[in-house]
């Protein structure tokens, strides 16, 4: 359905440079999480301010029986875009981060890569070369990455890559830099009886491999990019091989169709951080119904990175733009949230 | 990924003709389901005997702590087929009798379908020529029925029918033809923590206009075949408009492809009742580990209808010869079940 040029085009920005902002400044704060509907005690690394404040304001709403507004339990559809959303997205997005690693540790069973020029640039950490690459090139790469591998295996090694792979800016594990504020707001709507989904152009498999520990979202509430499957019993034992093809981009206008497919309702909440969660938002809160649509801007250059309608990764424009027209919510990291990351020593 | 051929020869079988049953005898049972543990009262309309010792027996195992087959919560997935294992499928699939009233519907508006042999097929009830229908001209008759429609509309139009349209044995609207065994059950594995989906041949949208009601199984929680989806924003409006193309069939192989594309995980339970549920219960029960594969045999020709290996539709064939093989129960709904329907006036 998506042509290959539109795939591989979210996917280059994966390769692109990004900004580098200051060594964050180390601060304590209380991230721990209550689970009652009191505000002050659940959103605790969240300033109050007009952000805080609008997300409080409907979720009673939505909540109370007595409300015109009011939404029964089984329609809180709530869905969270993944990269710069619920976890950093810098210097590039964790998963492509993940295929170059996985590249390089598969190089030596493929010497044919060496002859390549695609795949040299990224053996090399040439990143001028591989953002000048073909884009075809280019996603051949990522593609060897994530597929010829049963599903069994390509868990493992996720699992392995975050156990041992280390941030090179912050020093830690990459699922130890998620959002707390972002954490807090998934565990505060599931209090008040929402279902929390992620819906990101990430891949599926990859973000399965984290999203329970790291936010309390099961493998099945996860909707994200895909590639082709192949079942066989391989002498009776059942096998899944992940293929080189993309299925599904869950990005862009493919969000709300993720939505629909995987989850069958119209959210009523919906959180992203960039241009590729537009049409997510629309979708959800076009202006005209009860839901909320929320913005994570990143304007903190000092505890992560500054960055919006400019940037290769994450460029957020038209949505900034079209947020204050149909009421949605832009979250300030710098203003909005006492602390970023749930560790003590990160900022 | 599938070729049109495989597409069709899934959808002919809906158009066979299958055996007619004798009328049913009415009977009274106790219809009523319990919610704790204790299998007499939770599965209240299964007789004793193997079938139900053996689901009691491994739901026992499984939730036990103590048990070395204990399964955490998280990983008690259950996946259930929908066509001839939770809901009858005869004299044909419902979702095929739908897409022939929908036709008939949209006839006045498509005066060309008078012009198109396979489409008179179908509009004057001819059921020899849609047996005997070029596979890609039948394609184009269910697809025609099931697209250029929103998302919202299609879902109006299903619950209409399901309102208003009758079963032409049972005189029952067909989301009153579940089986009251199989809603106990599904009722009693989610008492145990379970989470129960359907994984089924049918259509996705179609399904889930009835699953919650009928199942207690929410829109999420449903993996099915899918057509493609379009997302837009109309004058600002976002609309999502169903496309004539297959995106995914949930067939035979298909369905350990669609269970980890949706669930992402490996289900410890799985029922089906034809071979396009085999690939499912390999999957799920290969005969290696704590798992239980369910087939539902329908061999009761006096409450519904008696077919297995020779059937058009719901062939029950290769499954129920590797059943014993790999320890598959199969219940007989003859023996297994002491009332089939929920109505009280039905068997």
């Amino acid at each position: 359905m998506r042509s290959l040029r539109s795939v591989a085009l979210v996917l280059l920005a994966t390769f692109g440079l990004a900004g580098c902002a200051d060594r964050p400044v180390d601060r304590t704060a209380d991230a721990a999480v209550g689970s009652d509907s009191n505000a002050i005690a659940a959103l605790p690394s969240w300033n109050d301010g007009e952000a805080k404040q609008a997300i409080v304001d409907f979720v009673a709403r939505v909540t109370d029986p007595a409300s015109p507004d009011h939404v029964p339990p089984a329609e809180r559809i709530a869905v969270f875009d993944n990269d710069g959303t619920l976890w950093s997205e810098q210097p590039m997005y964790f998963q492509a981060l993940f295929a170059i690693d996985r590249v390089k540790a598969m190089a030596d069973e493929h010497p044919e890569w060496r002859e390549m020029e695609s795949f040299r640039a990224v053996l090399d950490d040439d990143r001028e070369a591989v953002a000048n690459l073909d884009l075809h090139d280019l996603l051949k790469v990522i593609m060897a990455a994530h597929s010829d591998i049963t599903t069994d295996e390509f868990e493992a090694v996720v699992e392995d890559w975050l156990a041992t792979a280390r941030h090179p800016r912050f020093g830690v594990a990459y699922d130890q830099l998620i959002y707390q504020p972002m954490v807090e707001l998934l565990e505060y709507l599931r209090a008040h009886e929402f279902k929390t989904f992620i819906v990101s152009g990430g891949g599926i498999d990859f973000m399965r491999s984290f999203t329970e520990d790291a936010y309390g979202i099961p493998p099945d509430q996860v909707v994200g990019s895909s590639g082709g499957l192949e079942f066989r019993m391989d002498d009776g034992v059942p096998t899944l091989n992940k293929l080189p093809d993309i299925d599904f981009v869950d990005d862009k206008e493919g969000k709300p169709v993720g939505i629909y497919r995987y989850i069958g309702r119209r959210p009523i909440f919906a959180a992203g951080n960039s241009d590729g969660d537009l049409q997510m938002l629309q979708y959800t809160a076009p202006g005209d119904r009860a839901a909320f649509g929320l913005i994570v801007r990143h304007d903190d250059a000092e505890r992560e990175v500054a960055y919006d309608r400019d940037s290769h990764i994450g460029r957020l424009d038209v949505a900034l733009t079209e947020a204050p027209g149909r009421g949605w919510t832009v979250v300030s990291m710098k203003n909005d949230w006492k602390k970023v990351f749930p560790l003590p020593d990160l900022p």
